[in-house]
């Protein structure tokens, strides 16, 4: 079984270092000659809408899946006719537009925050005075980890922020009061079988995560088990998933999801019995799906932008280092801990330790 | 940091998997080009007596390992002129030669099964005299997997036996009657730090590995530590050790080590916090060591000469796919199942489901 996948950082190459031991190798289309994912897949070095790249992806491999959610649809859509791709680049068409996608939700019966499309400065005072302030002006497309949002405290922002985000087409959305953000990750293959991961508990500093902490047996995880589910078996889904939820008191409010795997679900390397990237590889390539049951207390804290050596890391109890094969640049990610113990105890002084080191939160 | 190792097999590949979270990069010298480990490791294509695949290893890395004894001393004694070789070529001079290793397990206080040194049809009639029958002889060197010995259990079969075994310089050894065999699987770093896994409970068949279970808090850990520790401080060893044990009573008979990570600790990858080719880059990039302790109850089943397909292996709770990248051939180790289960009895479970798959005992 040889796997493509659109997108070689480093979410493919964790993906790759799980599904080599399956017996699959991989390999990546990516513009970049050093993308981090080739210490352990075959590169097609090339752009994603590139048909000659992308020929030459599909008459190496069995399936292509992706890493990342802004892969062209129309690469998805032309691969398609010549190697089955997974996640189904109908996905995308959901997930790379927020007004879709929110839309879709509703629809499901899963509840969001409020919000309105906006495709005007009119259309925006009209989003404002039925939703309230504050709120957040998010562009429909292309935005991730806080870039191409703008909040918005008062009437006399609207101008300014429509501006902000290059008057594009976008969508407003109530800024709400949220307990704490948690996603669901799940995998979901051919046959229909659906496995998830405990609840992950997102900390975010700057719209960007720090800190995932599995919270196994929360009493979230009923409602988000069923929410995500819904999304899958309405998208056919095939592949592991991440949906987003602001949880205020028992209620969730979807945000958004993510048709690969999350960074919220790197703890599950160490903390579950079968890891997010191991089970998307079985999902895509129709495997049984593993156990995502947790082994002890798992989480993850991201290092962005700076980097410790890892004698740093593993000098700290119960820390695990995953390098990227990416050179700190500010904001980037370059690379996480993996944290695994055997009491809650445990896992918040190992999480405390490594938010001391350079590139974590403090 | 980027590692060299002589040999591109399986164990080279489960490193390499290993290794590049940690950041290592990692090149393998191999005489075939399909090597396992290619798909994670750069290649030297070359033979391990050839100094140019020498030199155009040396001069990609910043150290040296290997993955299997038999790497010609000479190699690594070139090797180190140019960068750091762990173990040491002094090291593989003892673990090539099972004369010299049952002299040092003596030395340092280790029991051994009676031994003496055979290098003629008259010498082997002499040692028969002072060790009794059964015994087995065995080539000083090269012999590896039940290869290179005879048993002999009457007077009449000493001239065949030396026949067979090619009239080489030999061993004989006291074919004793033992509870089980065991191994213990330990890393030591260049500032002497020592972790020690959990023992192993190794079945064999034909003289060959199929089942190794981990046996934690077992009684004869503390012996079988001593023992280990006398013999890596002796050898100022860096690097994964394993050491294999012949059980009788309450007593330890050492049968011998191997200089590398061991197939009897392959279920540390699934039932260690840190697995052995961790702990082996860890020692030998001189990074701390990782924890050693069991997370629940880990097992290894061996797939030889056959493979089942990985629908088959997931198929069963608690089962782990390890496919090497080989074509299965008799007597070839193409795949093993890691298996970690959270109460013995699901361990056992497993392995007895296990065991019905092609390549497997049964």
């Amino acid at each position: 079984m040889k796997i493509g996948i659109l997108g070689g950082g480093q979410l493919a190459r964790m993906i790759a270092l799980a599904g080599i031991p399956l017996g699959a190798r991989f390999v990546v289309l990516d513009p970049s000659a050093d993308a981090g994912a080739t210490e352990c897949a075959d590169l097609v070095q090339g752009q994603y809408d590139d048909t000659a790249a992308l020929d030459a992806l599909a008459a190496q491999v069995d399936v292509v899946t992706y890493e990342f959610e802004n892969v062209p649809q129309a690469s998805a859509r032309y691969l398609a006719q010549k190697v089955p791709v997974y996640p189904a680049a109908d996905v995308l068409e959901v997930a790379q537009d927020r007004l879709n996608e929110k839309t879709l939700f509703n629809q499901l019966g899963i509840e969001t925050p409020p919000f309105a499309p906006v495709s005007s400065l009119a259309e925006l005072e009209a989003a404002v005075a039925s939703i309230g302030l504050p709120a957040v002006l998010k562009t429909r497309t292309q935005g991730y980890d806080g870039k191409g949002q703008a909040v918005i405290k008062t009437a006399d922002q609207l101008a300014e922020a429509w501006q902000s985000i290059g008057e594009v087409p976008a969508i407003l959305e109530g800024f709400i009061q949220f307990d704490r953000e948690v996603s669901m990750i799940a995998a979901r293959n051919l046959n229909g079988d659906i496995r998830f991961y405990p609840v992950s508990e997102n900390d975010h500093a700057g719209g960007i995560l720090r800190v995932a902490r599995a919270r196994a047996g929360d009493p979230i995880t009923p409602l988000a088990q069923d929410y995500t589910a819904k999304l899958m078996e309405h998208l056919n889904y095939v592949g592991v998933i991440a949906v987003e939820y602001f949880q205020r008191g028992d209620q969730l409010l979807a945000n958004e999801f993510a048709p690969r795997v999350h960074n919220s679900g790197h703890w599950t390397i160490e903390g579950a019995e079968c890891s997010q990237f191991e089970n998307h590889v079985r999902a895509v390539a129709n495997l049984p799906l593993g156990s995502t049951d947790p082994v002890g207390f798992g989480a993850m804290v991201n290092l962005i932008g700076d980097l410790p050596s890892a004698d740093q890391i593993l000098a700290i109890a119960h820390c695990h280092a995953h390098f990227y094969g990416k050179d700190p640049r500010p904001g980037r990610k370059v690379a996480h801990i993996g944290i695994r113990a055997n009491t809650e105890a445990e896992r918040e002084s190992a999480i405390t330790a490594a938010n001391q080191l350079p590139g974590a939160k403090t």
